[in-house]
């Protein structure tokens, strides 16, 4: 029998334990305050982050960390807590056990992706990501989603693959670890800007166009840094990046609609009350198409607005008269 | 100075109208009725299609076909009266007029794309085509809007590019006609079958993972078609495809939403009242990909429920428990 750990139990960490519960695993969920997993162990609910799901017997709510000696440990942390997590779980993992990443996001400053911060305070550990579209409060539901597993080696996401696939969580395998989670961390600049381009009252037309020419932009940034495109297309990539753009409860999209209807970041930032991950990946993505001379004219209006104070307005107006140019560089050529 | 007709006198046709008006062009609005024509000319609105947008004064609206003599004509009339539309302009046509068509579909029985169509009836003459996610209510106000422009040749791409971008309406070039024609007509397949995931209360992740699935599937019948993948990912694929996908308007959403809540095809069409374009272009889709081999899940579910009666429920379930599969056939190798 697999014995699974998830560190983490918030709304993600505990959506995660009940599709490994209902794969038939043997699930440790484990989170820092007691009192809050006495709750979840006396109600089969974690009534804070994930109420109305019910946590069947083979989830195992505990602060114990000797538990995570497990065969796959599922990290369900925020992204800046990704390192420090590692480092504390580090003394009780088995040695070849599999880390599966599942937050998104890039390491402020060093600009790394998550799984290299992993490789670096967990060296010799198998590792993978799961990414793409999913809503912990439609898979603690059981309701269909699907998703992707990347790692550096195919053994290693198809293990991930055979371990947590059910009816209703239907998991492909994807090696591109590099657009895999690029894709995942990228997409918040999208949605933010989506969310401006919404709070200037523009309509259907200007969001596909902001979505679709978002997403070449960090297909051209993640190609770059060595992704393959077709990724950027896929469930990590476009998946993700619709249910964000769509969804009413995106912190990245409301951020970008106070933007865009003209208040200023220290404002927005108050007011949603939250990390709104969009802003500093903007950050880190200009930052990063600077240093390589990618393209990112989207990225780049989207910097101006935040830091620098420049009119949303003008940054539109910017973007809709940049010179007369090709969709983008083939990958056949048609010219007759 | 650069004389342009639009070919119909809906609401598509007036919108492009007042793009080219407004780039500076005298541009002559053909319809067959002309008791709207008449109307059209007093009022300076199209009461009936497009009602509350001003036409100024380089708007021409006419009946008389001797006005097809233009240096570009764009065709606005729907995918079904293309066919029957060029052998009725033919006369009128002056030799080195640039076609540019808007209609988006295959033709019914034969398959063909429209440009195959235009070219059958008008061979010899520069054909192109205009794609991408653009409502006309939107267009006609002047909302920003980006969309492609194709054809076989460079020249007559760049030349309708030239000729009808302005401030807000941002054009770009994509050489890949076979991609931009193909990605407007299959995308209503998955609209389609988006609104029926609706219809059955699934939710965003599942419309997520449908349509970043269905794009995917309609890429690979696309490059089998001769198609670049890359053009499923530009504003005629995947931006028209979220237009239609999350516009309360669209006509193959909500026949989808109907079809989902298990009402029978003929009822649902006869609710809607509309052609339905991707009932028709499920077949077509298909029929072309038993005929050449390529594999289409969800085209192939949404055929059994539209012709064959299957259980809509029983689809998805087909979908989720397929085999456990890879995202893609990556474009680079990444395998260790």
């Amino acid at each position: 029998m697999v014995k699974t750990a998830v560190y983490g139990s918030g709304s993600w960490g505990t959506a995660i334990a009940s599709v490994l519960a209902g794969a038939g695993h043997h699930t440790y969920l484990i989170g820092r305050h007691s009192d809050e997993i006495e709750l979840m162990r006396r109600k089969r609910e974690n009534v804070h982050y994930l109420p109305g799901v019910f946590l069947p017997d083979n989830i195992l709510p505990t602060t114990d960390l000797t538990k995570l000696e497990a065969d796959a440990v599922f990290i369900c942390v925020p992204s800046h807590a990704v390192r420090e997590g590692a480092r504390r779980i580090k003394p009780y993992l088995k040695q070849d056990c599999i880390i599966v990443n599942t937050a998104k996001g890039l390491e402020e400053g060093t600009h790394l992706r998550l799984s290299e911060v992993l490789a670096e305070e967990l060296p010799l550990m198998p590792l993978a990501v799961l990414s793409g579209p999913s809503h912990a409060e439609e898979v603690g539901r059981n309701m269909p989603t699907a998703v992707v597993v990347s790692a550096s080696d195919k053994q290693t996401a198809e293990r991930v693959q055979d371990l947590i696939m059910t009816p209703m969580f239907r998991v492909y395998v994807n090696l591109d670890l590099v657009g895999v989670e690029l894709g995942g961390a990228l997409k918040n600049i999208i949605a933010l800007c989506s969310g401006a381009a919404e709070g200037m009252n523009t309509r259907d037309n200007a969001k596909a166009a902001l979505m679709t020419r978002g997403l070449a932009e960090i297909t051209r940034l993640g190609v770059a840094l060595g992704a393959d495109p077709l990724t950027f297309s896929g469930l990590s990539g476009l998946g993700d990046l619709i249910v964000t753009c769509t969804s009413q409860h995106s912190r990245n999209l409301r951020a970008g609609r106070a933007l865009g209807a003209g208040k200023p970041l220290d404002q927005v930032l108050k007011e949603v009350g939250m990390v709104v991950e969009g802003v500093r990946t903007t950050k880190s993505a200009y930052e990063l198409s600077r240093k390589i001379g990618i393209s990112m004219p989207i990225t780049e209006q989207a910097f101006k607005v935040l830091f620098e104070g420049a009119n949303p307005d003008k940054a539109i107006a910017n973007l809709m008269m940049r010179g007369k140019k090709h969709e983008y560089e083939p990958l056949v050529s048609f010219e007759s």
